[in-house]
Order: C-alpha cells, then sequence, then structure tokens
C-alpha cells in the first residue's frame, strides 16, 4: 500500500509512559503475516475514560466499554484490540465474543474482568474468531514491555498507510508529566476497514470523573471536528488511561494539562485526516461570523463535507461558488451579501461578490498546496469553528467501490 | 458528452397544452453554437405556482420569482430561462440583470413585469450578460410555437447528457387534461452547472393556492427525495402554469389530478437522477419500520447519501455493513438487533446478524443490476420512505475534480 502523502516523515519518538506495558502478536484474526493484536497492561491506580461512537448501531466492544468505566482503579486494568474483525453486527455472537476475551485476559493478567476494556476493527457481519486472540494471551503477557507502544500503534491499524502516534510533554509540581497517544483510522468513517480508535497514556494522577470530562471536552473540537467522508463507524473509540505513577495530581481545571492533551489529540486527529484514504490534500475549514457555534459547526462541516468542495480541492480547481453552495444549504443563518471568502490570506470573495482584487490566477497558484485554508466569514455574528478534512479523488473511489469485489 | 447510460432510450412526444406557447434561440451567453435561451408564453388566465430551493444563498432570479407567484391571472405570462450563467453571487448586479430581463420581456409580450419568471442556470460568480439575451427577445417573440417543448428542454441543459420530458394525460368531466414536464439537472446540487430547474405546464383550470399546494405537497415526495450528491444548488426551481385552456376545473382535493401530476414529476425526478453525474446505477432506498416519518426520511437520505455505500453500488460491492453504518450514524431511533436489510427480494441481514441462507454470491449477482433496492426495515414503528440516488463513481470525481481546470 502506497503511503499517503500528507503522512509526517516519521513515527515520532515516544517515551515510555510508567505503569503502561504493550505487547502484539500475529493471531491471524484475518490478516497473514502481520501483527493484528495489541495488548496494553495498565498499572493498578489506573483511572480509565473513554469517549465513543454515537452510531446508534454500535458494536459489541463499545457497549462493553461504556459500561466499564466507571470500574474502581484499585487493580490493575488492561485494553486489548484486534485489527481485522469489528465483531460488529454479529448478533448475540458479538457479546459472547467480547465476554470471552475480557474473561481471558482478566485471568492471564490476575486483573477483573470489569477492568478489561476491549476494540476490535475491521470487516463487519463476520464472528469474531476469539479464540485465535485467547491462544496467544500466555506468550502476549510473557512479552509485555514499557517500550512496545510503537509496535502497538502498527498493530492496531486496518487500511491506514501509516502508524500513528504522538507525545507532549509538560511540567507540573517539578514534575515531568506525559501524555502519549497512538491512533488508526482512515476515514471516520467506515465499518469495513477503517473505525478511528485512539489510546492515550499518562502518568499523571487524575481522578476518573475528572479525566472523562477532559477527554469527553478535548475530543469534541479535535476527534468531533474531522471528517473524511461524513460516515461514522460503529466503533470509533477514544479511550486514555491515566497511571497515577508520576504521583503528580492533575484534575480537569489544570488547564496546563488540557492544553497538551488537546495537541496530542489534535496531532492524531490531523494524522488520521491526512491517511483519509485517497487524501492528497489536507484541508483546514474556518467558519467565523456565524450567530451560534452550532451555527458555525454545521456550515464548516456542510462545507468538509460537500463532494463538490472535496473534488474541487482534488482537482485544485479554486472553486469558491462551491463554498457558497455549502454555506447556503447549511440550514444556518446566512445572508448572500454579508458573506466573505477567503483561501488562507488571500480574499476571494466579499459582498455577495468576488473581491475586486481577486484573480483566478492566485487562487489557481494558491490550490497547489497541500495544506489548504478555506475561510467563510458568514458576517452575522461572533461564532466561529475549525474543522478538518481532506479531498475526494480517484483513489477514494478505487479503495471503496473495489475493496470487496 | 457521453449520454448517461441510465437515460431513457428517446424523448418522450409530449402533446401541445393550449395556452402554452415555446421559443428557443442561441444567445451565446456562454456556450457557443447551441441553444442557451428558452422562452414559455402562457395565455392569460394561467396561474403559477413554484417551490424553491431552501439555500440560505439563493439567487436573485429566485427571490424574484418567489415574490411573484401570487400575482392575478388575468393577464398572460412568462417564463424566461438561460444556461451556462446562474446569475449567483453577483452582489448587486444579480438583481440588476432580472429587472432588465423581466421588464424587456414584459414589453415585448406586453404582458405586466410582476407575471415574468427567470430562471439562470450555469457557471456562478460572473455577471450575467444580459443584453445577449435581451437583443434576442424580437426573434424569440416572432418564433413563439405550440409545439417547441422538446427544443426547450434541450436550451435548458448545462452538463445534462439528455433532455427530459414526461407526460400524463387523465380524463376528468369528460376532457383529456395534459400535464406536462421538462427538466433539467445532473444533480441536486452544483451551482457550478447542475441546478435543477422543472416547468410543468397543464390546461387545467386551477386556482393558484390550490396550484400551490399541489406542487409543494408532491414536490415533497419526489423531487425533495432525489439526491446524487447532498449538494443542493442555489437556483433549485419547480414551477408549474395552469392555463385553464381545457375549462375543466380541478382543485388540490382532486386524487386523480395529484396522482398523474406525481407520475409526471416522479419521472422527471428520476431522470434528473439518472442523468447523475457519473451515475452508472440508479439506486432506491426504501426504508419502513421506523418510529416517525421525520425518522424513515434521515434513514433513507444517510443510506442515500453515505459515500461509502454509493462508492459500493458503483463498484458492485454488495456491502450490507455500510448500510448498518448509515442507519447507525442517521441519528434516527434504530436497534441493531431489529434491524433487517434487503437487496430487492433478496433478504440479507435480520436480528442484528447476516440472514442464514444469504450468500455473498447472490448479493454479488444482484448488485449487477443497473436498478438496485436497498430496503431497511428497523422495526421500530410503522413509517416509512422511499428516496432515490446513484452511485458515486470515477466519473464523478472526473466531472467535478476537473471541470474548471
Amino acid at each position: 500500500m502506497t503511503v499517503s502523502p500528507l503522512a509526517p516523515k516519521r513515527f515520532p519518538s515516544l517515551p515510555d509512559v510508567e505503569g503502561v506495558r504493550f505487547a502484539t502478536c500475529a493471531a491471524g484474526v484475518r490478516y497473514e503475516g502481520r501483527n493484528d493484536v495489541m495488548l496494553v497492561e495498565l498499572a493498578p491506580g489506573t483511572t480509565v475514560a473513554g469517549v465513543f461512537t454515537k452510531s446508534a448501531t454500535r458494536a459489541a466492544p463499545v457497549l462493553d466499554c461504556q459500561a466499564k468505566l466507571k470500574s474502581l482503579p484499585d487493580e490493575g486494568a488492561a485494553f486489548l484490540v484486534n485489527s481485522g474483525n469489528a465483531n460488529a453486527f454479529t448478533g448475540s455472537n458479538g457479546k459472547k465474543s467480547v465476554e470471552a476475551i475480557t474473561q481471558a485476559v482478566a485471568d492471564i493478567l490476575d486483573i477483573p474482568q470489569r477492568r478489561v476494556y476491549t476494540a476490535s476493527t475491521g470487516v463487519i457481519g463476520e464472528a469474531l474468531p476469539h479464540d485465535k486472540i485467547i491462544d496467544n494471551l500466555k506468550s502476549l503477557k510473557d512479552s509485555l514491555s514499557p517500550d512496545g507502544i510503537e509496535a502497538a500503534a502498527d498493530a492496531i491499524r486496518t487500511t491506514d498507510t501509516f502508524a500513528k502516534g504522538s507525545v507532549e510533554e509538560l511540567v507540573i509540581d517539578h514534575e515531568i508529566i506525559k501524555i502519549v497517544g497512538i491512533a488508526k483510522g482512515s476515514g471516520m468513517i467506515a465499518p469495513d476497514m477503517a473505525t478511528m480508535l485512539v489510546y492515550i497514556f499518562t502518568d499523571a494522577k487524575i481522578p476518573q470523573a475528572d479525566l472523562q470530562r477532559m477527554v469527553r471536552d478535548v475530543s469534541d473540537t479535535t476527534f468531533n471536528c474531522i471528517t473524511v467522508d461524513s460516515d461514522t463507524s460503529t466503533s470509533d473509540s477514544v479511550m486514555m488511561a491515566a497511571t497515577g505513577a508520576s504521583g503528580v495530581e492533575v484534575n480537569c481545571s489544570s488547564e496546563a494539562f488540557r492544553a497538551a492533551l488537546y495537541d496530542v489529540m489534535l496531532d492524531l486527529a490531523h494524522q488520521v485526516v491526512k491517511d483519509g484514504e485517497g487524501a492528497t490534500k489536507f484541508v483546514e475549514i474556518r467558519v467565523k461570523g456565524a450567530e451560534s457555534e452550532e451555527d458555525a459547526r454545521k456550515v464548516a462541516f456542510s462545507i468538509a463535507n460537500s463532494p463538490l468542495v472535496k473534488t474541487a480541492m482534488a482537482g485544485e480547481d479554486p472553486n469558491w461558488g462551491r463554498i457558497v453552495m455549502a454555506v447556503g444549504k447549511s440550514g444556518a443563518a446566512a445572508d448572500r451579501d454579508r458573506l466573505s471568502i477567503a483561501f488562507g490570506n488571500l480574499q476571494v470573495a466579499e459582498n455577495g461578490w468576488v473581491s475586486p482584487n481577486y484573480s483566478e490566477e492566485d487562487g489557481a497558484a494558491y490550490m497547489k498546496n497541500d495544506h489548504l485554508v478555506l475561510c467563510a466569514d458568514l458576517g452575522m455574528g461572533q461564532s466561529s469553528a475549525t474543522v478538518w478534512t481532506c479531498d475526494l479523488t480517484h483513489g477514494y473511489v478505487t479503495i471503496n467501490a473495489d475493496y470487496r469485489s
């Protein structure tokens, strides 16, 4: 598989996080000859938080994780993720597989079953061959290591063309706190192969309710502000574990921690977009001047999800008319004659018409960039929103029209 | 331009409608060497109704038409449509062009300006060279003829690969009533080139309020139930004229008339979808078992607009998992384990899993059809909805990524 042209040059160097150990193996769930299972062991005291897809057809592992978030952190915990099979839309078998895996992980790591969180990503509608995973748990346990995170980021990939990682370190109370994360996903999207899964680890000590609130808040402006194709997976999960091993206490009012977490989450979210199926352009949509934040988001997503805007970006076509169209159809309060549009710093349209100094040549030159910024000022109020997406290319159609046939 | 593989074999034979005369000409608004203006003269007594795009960035001609709908039918009326330039997002020039054209048409046909309805379709953001149209009005008037409707359907095309027409005749009070319509559009869509415009004519005598109500009602289950790419034009217009020349009175409680109007509108709506940019499959989405009609429509459009569903259809991939995903993300009340999915009469999934007798081979064979029916039964209630769309192909990306560059 060709690596996305928008991929970072290399996987970042991620430090160990005390209290977190990783192992991976090739269980042969679906893929041959590559690792497809990640086991993460979390030390006693670790609090766990998560946000999940709102899909009404959520997969069994998601329902199981949601039910277990508030478990007490006294004992150890674990994440177990497989790629290749999503264990989604598998009827009553879905729950049975989750039961079997979580029980087996609990037994082998000597932790309570309610502290084992699983995720599955890959094809849907096929029963998960969970015995293949369970058969590997002993050797997974034996290979647990604090520095296995890059291999873990690799094992959870499906159609991703590169492994995704990010790190921020900050100093609180004269101690270095680490926030390390990995992700997989190459759409929002796609029950078939492109669910977004994110795992973030910190050695800060954070009460579960505070951790949950921060993960939810920060996801809202990062993972919930990206779109590849407007489709939502039945398995999307963002989970975070705080081991407390640093001894440094953090709560949800810590602006420094929140800011560092934002940086990690935004970096991972951007990497997911940059690995969007067929993507050749990373597109930032900035909307301001909306009557409300809800309106600003509506307009931003209307632009970001418009096939006509996305194909124009793919064609390097400075087609600002399609942005006007997307503003108009969004359902948000807008007025044609107050709308301004810019590409980056290039003013394109204002007062209901093309800007007097705008030239099609300048617009076309701007479109050659890999990273495009499309700005729409509605001129209606004070609210703003930013979302990120990619272009819609022949590559997207090829990947998704030809995948199973 | 290659004609859509889904196009009807030929343009239908459309009868004259008494009180309606057509003329076309090549004004050179943008295209060279083809007709690009349609003039329709409507006899005194004609009532006119219309429904229009809800876009907040509606074009000037749309705003003008909306303001004029309730004019008294005592005097004659006219429709004037140009292709090649949408007169949209043209600032204050937009309104000036509409003023100039409607005044000139009123003068030449000796009718009030408030009875002249225009529409423009084509590129946006460029001032409409309305003088080119006005210069042709005299010769247009001289060539008005009752049998010019096929040429009119041709003149209003932009990226359409075929002209679209439809007819129903019915008998009321022992008289034959005609309903004749033409349309253009190859997306919902696209300020650039693919606005949907529809003109329908009947010789029934219908009060304006009744005509308006029927056009609105029937549009809701026809033109408002199609989608090519979820994008909405700033100029979409459906207009209907009832000349009353037959002397037969019809009001909005006439089920026979309503049914015939539905057939004409649905036929034209389907033709627009069949001319969807790059379309190779005509896809009908039938949702039932929803808790409310709103939920049924949400689910139907979520499936119809999903790029992953649409690319699967393009690839003839019986990927029912993507339908599950689209149901889940729709926001409608759904339960994974009550959901059933069928392709036509082929049961695919039920009770939260694949159907016991379903085989991938049967699914793949079904997908070879040109006309696909995707059925989702939510198992939640009694409400249903049907919408129509087309697949998402390389052709779509080619047309829209490469159009202006």
